[in-house]
Order: structure tokens, then sequence, then C-alpha cells
């Protein structure tokens, strides 16, 4: 019987847990597949971590980009340079992909899927956005016969940690970054995570796949976490709310908004309970309706568990498709671009924390000035006089287009009467 | 372009619901499949209830199945009878079958799947566990790498909305289920929701797929919420906990529990915020770690969503797969049953109410018969005296084996001051 060959590439992390599943699980994944797995060569850095017959590893990774037995070729090196120049180069070579790297595939995913359909070859990429979650299948395959009609999503698992512990304890940023970081959940330097730009990628991929057209990264609005107050989750409490980091997409009328940035939600909310490194995707089809899915969004064995189902997958089209087959990437996210909606034009709630001298007016002079931007407010809380000069008035607005609440934040922030600058949180899932 | 041909049988909620999808999003469809899919002829009883070219519909199933033209015969009668010897005589014939039916997998699926894999077809039945949710291919492809480890999964709506009303009202069972009807969540006869059966047949489908190996339904423990009453629901909330009725199975050393039961689960599980008619199967692999499906478990476009998905899976096999290809179901579902654990020695936590009578020595008679059967008593809520002669005593035991339990249950029903059936409920996810 023909066996599979696989090439991996990097052998960090996730490379080392798809080795082992390969390895502990070869008897149970050749029953699945229908013929046997093997792993032909692997390329790391430096000394291997794990042990392997020595003719198995190199340091070069285009020795097995070249190698003509192999079938399959796995990056998991990531980042956007050498990893790019490996993969087009092994699609090139008619073999198929499998990859983890968002950054990729958000950044380069047009080229990459173009070169890939042009040489007919498939491209596995579920361990690129949730861990463990079969999303991009679930999808693409269990909701083809819906249309999208919205994403809301916790896909980057050290802010929802931080934010979670921030909830939990009352700490501070900072404070809960240091232990996300001695916990092993952030990276020393966490700026991707934090800063929303990780979540923007996964964003930029399930958006494409859901919507089945192109989301150019750029067009994603994006704000990280790093400007969460402690105040702002106590209020939001104090709302029966909380604050998530959430990826977040919506079609209508063929055009798109989509867009990463803290945001407040019920806490009868299906995300709101996500805590910790978790990831989850609530996801609406016009005829499945609401959908949750979560699991472990990060960690070793969890997202080698999606390359292995992206191996396996590809092995059985392999050894079962006629060659006139269809990728597993949709190809009409090929060959559209999706519309997305300018920022300045989304329409939501708004979280609004005013800090404002504690004198007579103040109320009227906010609420003059959202008015006038005809922004109305749901309800309010304003705490009694505090021993400080200037006092937390803190609003949840009704929907209003983001252009509006721009201009009026820049109107209110120049009222004699407001002492800092005027926190925005938008919100998500409450009922008008 | 060969455009694929599709029969259905049945044009009730789900067969109308099914009819809808493929018209309306036809053109979707055509893309993301390759080809138009058509169809062919649909059977229903009495007049159709939904508008139809006359030329598409008959009274007669037989003609459906016999027709050469149709590529795929979609089942959507329900029952056990017409329905199997429908779907065998269409398997016979070389059609791929999709099936909504629980039942008919759940008593007969071993005939069916033994027809289908003779007759190199396929056969999808995404829709008969958990509707909308994509449960069976997550399973079956994005967890593939998987030891599959526990499945704990609320798969019937009727239940868990009388159950969630029950919680949220105070109310008792037959207040709920009669508000289950009005809503149209309870069928006239509910005995297959409420009594466990339901839950059954899907736990055996579900079950099936997950381990990989035929679990025989008469294999499977059944209970149901008919005996649930108020006061356990109350004193579960004094615990932090919940009651669901769960589906549950787990894997150890090559056996398998599997059950379905009434279950106290704490009030911070995952499933414990499932309310009303929604589903989740919460499911752990060895490399994927603790994942959670939920949505819509049934309905005429939820569950029709699924019905199209495999459809379409089906339409793709056809025009791209080579004649060699594997089935949907994975062959060794086929070929080796799994083996059961019996009931008696599974081993869980309780929840006990007894009914005793108010006098000295009770709670000692009790803890004695407990100890002498190995089960030790992990905390207690005993209320003050109350107005009646009997009063209840709430325990929650460690770790303990049915059959013990049994045992012990025998004898404190025995005891004279034990004045009624003393309540069990079996607890799931709860610590140690």
């Amino acid at each position: 019987m023909k066996s599979i060959s696989i090439g991996i590439l990097g052998l960090g992390t996730v490379g080392s847990g798809v080795v082992q599943i390969l390895t502990e699980h070869a008897g149970l994944l050749e029953n699945r597949v229908g013929a046997p797995l093997r792993i032909k060569r692997i390329a790391g850095r430096g000394e291997a971590r794990i042990p392997l017959a020595p003719h198995l590893y190199t340091r070069d990774l285009m020795e097995v980009v070249r190698d003509p037995e192999i079938d399959i070729v796995v990056e998991l090196i990531g980042g956007t340079d050498i990893a790019r120049t490996a993969c087009l180069e092994a699609l090139n070579r008619g073999k198929h992909l499998v990859t983890a790297n968002k950054a990729l595939l958000a950044e380069h995913g047009l080229e990459i899927y173009r070169v890939a359909a042009a040489n007919r070859v498939d491209l596995g990429f579920e361990a690129s956005v949730c861990g463990a979650i079969p999303i991009l299948r679930s999808v693409r395959e269990g909701l083809v016969g819906n249309s999208i009609r919205s994403i809301v999503a916790i896909v980057n698992g050290t802010s929802n940690y931080i934010l979670s512990q921030m909830t939990d304890s009352g700490g501070r940023y900072g404070e809960m970054l240091a232990e996300a970081q001695a916990q092993g959940y952030a990276e020393a330097d966490p700026t991707l995570d934090v800063d929303g730009s990780d979540a923007a990628h996964k964003l930029q991929i399930l958006s494409s796949v859901a919507f089945r057209g192109y989301v150019p990264f750029e067009a994603i609005y994006v704000e990280g976490i790093q400007g969460i107050d402690p105040a702002d989750i106590g209020f939001a409490r104090e709302l029966n709310c909380t604050i998530k980091l959430l990826a977040i997409a919506k079609e209508e009328g063929g055009v798109l908004e989509v867009r990463v940035h803290p945001t407040l939600i019920p806490q009868s909310h299906p995300l709101a309970s996500v805590g910790g490194i978790y990831n989850a995707v609530h996801i609406v089809g016009d005829s499945a309706g609401p959908l949750v899915f979560s699991g472990l969004g990060a960690g070793q064995k969890p997202a080698a568990s999606s390359v292995v189902a992206d191996i396996v997958e590809i092995a059985h089209n392999i050894l079962f498709f006629r060659p006139s087959r269809s990728s597993l990437l949709p190809t009409n996210a090929i060959e559209s671009v999706m519309r997305v909606k300018p920022m300045e034009n989304v329409l939501c709630r708004y979280y609004l924390r005013v800090t404002a001298l504690d004198s007579p007016g103040v109320l009227s002079a906010v609420s003059h000035v959202l008015a006038e931007n005809g922004i109305s407010i749901a309800s309010m809380i304003q705490k009694g006089r505090a021993a400080q000069a200037a006092v937390p008035i803190v609003m949840l607005t009704h929907e209003a287009v983001e252009s509006a609440m721009r201009r009026a934040l820049e109107t209110i922030d120049r009222l004699e009467v407001v002492a800092a600058r005027t926190v925005c949180i938008r919100v998500e899932g409450m009922e008008e």
C-alpha cells in the first residue's frame, strides 16, 4: 500500500506535538486514513529537542521542501519571511501544504491561496485559528448550506487570560500581564497578543472562509487591551457585563464589518463565561441559527491535533480523490475580495466613562454633546460625590454610528469640566 | 456539467426545510459543490404542504427510491418501519443515503451501515444528532488524530427545556411539560423525549462515531426526567449545582460506559448554562483537550442545515472521488463492536435525598448503611426540624460503585425511620 510521506518544517512546540501524535497514534491514523503516514524528514534549528533517528533530521529547510518523495509539507516555523519562501517553494513543487501560520495567511494569504490553486494542491490551515477547535472545517463543511450572518469570537488566549484575571482579582493590566508571562501564557514580547494583531490575523482567516471572499487584512479595525483599566472592569460588572477582546465579523447586503477590540458583553452572553486561555466562536448561520464552539486555543497538543486533522484529510484526498478534485480551500475565496464597511460607518452601542469635575452642569454638558451627535443614552451610573475632585460618569448608549461617537468624544474631551480622556468601549450582544 | 439528483422521502418539518434551503440557496450551493443540486422527486403523505411543481411530488415513496436518475436519497420520514425498508432499498440500488432518523440508526444501524458499505455508497447522518451542530463531522474529521476520552452531552431539547423551566420557575414536572407542549417544544406524546430514549438513540450514534466501534443500543443505561421533583432542583441550587438530562460516554482501557440519566452538575460546568431547547456536547480528546459545541438541537432550518451539509459532502464525493473511495462512515464502526461496562460497575458520585422521620438516630442509621457499602459522604444538607413529620436529608457522596449504591438504597429504604423512597441522582463534573 502507498504510504503518505510527510515533511515537517519547524520542531518547536507545535512541531514536536505533531511528531508525537503521528508516532503515538501511528496505528490509529493508518486505520483512519487507509494508508500509513510516514514522517520522511524534519527540519529545525539547532539540535533536535526530541529523540529522532538522525537521518530524519536536518537544519536545512529546503532539503525537506525539495525532497521529491514528500507528499505533504507541514510548515510550523511561524513568521512571514522564511516561512513564506518555504511554503511557496513547496506549493510550486506540487506538494500539499499544512500550516498553522496565521500571520503568513493573514498577510500573504492571497498569494499562498493562488499558488496552491495554480498547482492544484491542497492547503490545510485549521490550526491557524483557535487551536484545537475544528472551526474552519465546521464553517466550510458543517455550515456549507448557510449564509453566515455573524461571527463573534474570542480568538486570543493570552488576552483572554489577562482580562479574566483582571476580572477575577481586580488587578491591573501590567500585573496580570506579568502573571500571564510567569504562567507561560504570554510571551516575553507580548505585543502581537495584547495589541489585537494576533486576533486580527485569525479573524482575517476565519472571516475569509466563513464569508467566502478574501478579507484584506488592512481592512480590519484593531484595538488591543493595553488600555483596559480595572475601573472599567468594575463598572462592567455593575452593569452585569464583562469585558472581552472580541473578533467580530458581520455581513449585511454583501458588505462586511470586521473588527477586533475590547468589548462589553452581558454576563448572559455565551462568550462571557469563556475564561482563561480558552477560545470560543459564536457564529450565526441563516439556517443553523446560533452555534458556539469552544476549546483550547493554543498549546502543543491542541494545536497539533488540528495539524494532524489537516494531514489526514489531505492524505485521504491524495489516496481517493480524482486528480480533478477541488481544493480544500473554497475557490471563491481566491476570486472575490470582500467589500468591507469603513469603521466610521459601523453601528453599535457604546460604554462611556467620562471623568468629570464634580460640578453642577457636567451631566447636562456631556449629554448635550451626545444629543447633538444623535447619540442617546440608555442607562447611566453616577456615583455620589467622591473625595477626589474628578468623578466618573458611566453611560451605556443606544446604537450610534462610530463617526458620530468619535466626533462626540472629541468635543466631550475638550469640555472644561472633563478632567481626563473619556474611555469608550464598544458593546456587543445587548438588546436595545 | 453533471447535476446531482436528489430524492426526498418525507415532506414534514425537516423535509420542507431542506427543500427551502436547496431552493433558496441553489446558486450558492452550486458554487460550493461544483455542480447544480437538483431535486428530482419528493414523496410525502397527503397533499404537499409547500408549493411544488406537480411532477416533483408523489405519495409513493418507492417511486423515489427506484428512480434510476436519483443519486442521493434523503430519508426524513422517521420511525423504524417504512423508513427502514425504504433506506435499505435505496442503498441496495446503489444510491447514497442521507438520513436524520436517529431511531433507525440506533436500533438498526449495523444493518444500515453494512448494506451501505456492501454497496459502496455514502451514508450521511449529521442531522440525527444535535440538529444544527456539526458534531459528527467534527468528531470524525476535526478530532481524527485523537483518542476520544469522554462525551458528556445535552442532546434532547425537550427535556432540557422542561428542566430549565423547572429550574427558573420552581414549577413541577407536569406543569412544565404542558408548557413545553403549548410552546411546540414537546410532542403530544412526549414519551421518547422525557424517558431518555431519544437521548439514548443519539448517544448510540455519537459514541459509535467517536469511539469508532458499534455501541449496541441495548447496552446503554437509560433513565428519564419524569421523576425529577422541584425539591431536588432546589437542593441542587443550594449545592451550587443544576440538574440536566445528560448523555454520557467514557472510555477506559477499551471499555465504554454509556448512560443517559438526570445528572447533577456544578453551576461552573460548561453545560450548566445551556438552557431551553439548546443542545451541547462536551467532548475530551487526548490531544485536543476539552471542547464544547452548542446550538439548536431541533427545528426546521437547524436540522435541514445539517441534512444539506451531508448532501453537499456526498455530491462532492460523487463528483470528485475515485470509485475506490472510503465511505463517509468510519468503516471500523461496522467491524468492531464496543465492549460496554455493565451499569453496576460504573463509578460516580451521587446526590441522595433521604426522606426520614425527624427522630434521633436517623442520620446515624443512614450513614451506617452507606459506610457498610463502602460509600462515604462528602457533604450534607440537613434542615432544622420541619412542621411535617418527615424531613429531607440531602447528601453528596464521594465516588462509589453503582452496585454498592443500589444495595445501600435498598437497605436505606427498608429502615423504619425512612418515610419515602430515597431519591438518587448521579453527579458529573464535580471534583473529589
